[in-house]
């Protein structure tokens, strides 16, 4: 096979920050072939509001108009039921949870969901979407850490699902083989996203090398496996979700004994070549379309229509040297992979 | 509580380098109140023969003759049985053993230990201790990553134990409470090292953290707690071996793409506060002695006598400040803790 055709494609998790950085980072998510981003909210301050999410897409779509940005709430103590229904009618399609500390500006995150049932029935009511982080905190005495927190976070996952079983939720960046039965064994309204580089890294990867370090971290050997193994399976609620993060190069590349580097790995300038490279290596690339486009435009009701698809077509290649850094100075941020080569090339777009 | 003397204390097991960094590293074995120093071999190229571990514990003892270095050599096919026997007449007191790779300059490490038994009859003979870096390599296809390496390399503990019952083995910087059982369960000729950072430390720590990044690296909260345990019941075959592993500081806090940061955590300046800090912190002061001195004096038998004690006086302060830097510049070392307070200070050395 030497081009591939994929209808719109759509990274259903994505941090585009603000600012400079919004500048500098929004029109990669086109670039990297799609046209469609599911914006994270946890800027500076969260997105907390319908009126911060329409003036953040506002600011998204002055600097690239090219791409449909689905927009989501921070779940937070301030949203009520109401603001819920005013998000709805405003477009807003779903809202994010963080657990406390877990992950970049996560300080105001959850540390039980009971408190937010309210809120979680009146977004099953308007059928607005549920996305998790599903890790929960370290804690030493219970022997919780950064590589069993997902694992850990399941039961948290089956409670909510069992108590609202027509909420939509998306166990997001899962990484271990547990996430994934978890997913499996879920109903029709539980979804799952897959970053690329989860695709890719162990935690042998991360260790001393800041730049694949993310959260969640990376996992063993058997649970990258699981995230191959249920996509070359072509399961239709596990879909692309890059949790492509930017991070300034300082922030990546230098630690102090105070100040470890920052977390997260940005695929967006690359997104789409990286998944049809991954997905050849380990022998699922005839699940490309599912995995980057139909799946979860199904699941968040995006489905393609005559009008509104647009082609991006791969060819495959000797080898693209990734780009080393976008991007100018201390501002830069290196993708992920850079100075690597990547067997597929937009030609279209 | 408010001084502790400590009889000669013995670190069984610490890098002391070569060359400008020798010169800076070693004054600090005394420095960090310690009398006894059982030497790595990993040095460029590694030390192999016994001409060469003479001629090393030449250059301590020119920097720093207050010490007792004792010497080993480096595990590798052209170690031969009468090389043991030279090696054993020298004084030369241990092999080190290290998995292919795994660590600083262990390009030349072992793969399989069968070819090495004529090695070990020789070394169980004349009575040389057997160093053993316990970790498996790597390798996805059975799973096997950094955090279970160690855990997977018992089976070659347990069979070079039973094929060699009277040799004596260590067991280096034990990080899983598998290995703290598996050293449990062998007889008395197997005894384990423990550092000190490992005592502190979990996954968590150096996630994102390259100063506190170190082969093997720390485990989870439940084998920390096997480690601080076994030394509150004051196992006599568990003992400090330090692991203190200096990098030039510029290896340590930056990363590129393609280049992570040095493995390995410095704690010979502060060795003995810090070991006190910290046994205090987890409620087993009572056995410094032993973990410091006594318990690994016994097995590589260096006991003391009156003539040969030099006692170390640790008095308790509000809180001593550990340097941020040893050295300058360019070639300065991050001690492990550097900013932060111990309690413990040495008043004689």
């Amino acid at each position: 096979m030497s081009e591939i055709i994929v209808p719109s494609p759509a990274d259903f998790h994505v941090h585009l920050r603000q600012g400079k950085m919004a500048t500098l980072v929004t029109p990669h998510v086109r670039n990297g072939g799609f046209s469609l981003a599911y914006v994270m909210p946890n800027l500076k301050p969260p997105v907390t509001t319908t009126a911060q999410a329409l003036a953040y897409k506002a600011e998204l779509e002055s600097i690239d108009s090219s791409v449909e940005y689905l927009m989501t709430l921070y779940l937070s103590p301030d949203l009520t039921p109401e603001e819920v229904v005013k998000a709805k009618e405003a477009g807003i399609a779903g809202v994010k949870s963080y657990p406390r500390g877990v992950t970049t500006n996560s300080d105001g995150g959850i540390e039980s969901y009971e408190m937010y049932y309210p809120v979680f029935e009146a977004m099953q009511r308007v059928d607005m979407v549920l996305n998790l982080h599903g890790e929960v905190p370290s804690d030493a005495k219970t022997n919780t850490h950064i590589l069993n927190a997902e694992p850990k976070f399941l039961t948290h996952l089956h409670a909510l699902h069992k108590a609202f079983p027509r909420l939509r939720i998306v166990l997001e960046h899962a990484t271990t083989r547990a996430a994934v039965d978890a997913v499996k064994a879920c109903g029709p309204t539980v979804a799952c996203t897959i970053t690329a580089h989860h695709l890719e890294l162990t935690v042998d990867d991360w260790a001393g090398q800041s730049f694949n370090f993310c959260k969640p971290v990376a996992k063993y050997p058997d649970d990258r496996e699981a995230l191959r193994q249920v996509i070359r399976d072509g399961h239709p609620r596990f879909f692309l979700g890059s949790d492509s993060a930017p991070h300034p190069v300082h922030s990546k590349s230098t630690s102090t004994p105070t100040q470890g580097c920052a977390a997260g790995i940005y695929t967006s300038p690359i997104l789409l070549p990286l998944v049809a490279h991954l997905l050849e290596s380990f022998d699922a690339l005839d699940k490309l379309e599912g995995f980057v486009s139909t799946f979860g435009r199904c699941f968040y009701r995006r489905e393609l229509s005559a009008e509104n698809t647009s082609n991006v077509v791969l060819r495959k290649i000797d080898g693209h040297v990734v780009e080393g850094k976008y991007g100018a100075d201390e501002e830069s941020v290196v993708p992920f992979w850079a100075g690597k080569e990547i067997n597929w090339k937009i030609v279209t777009n």
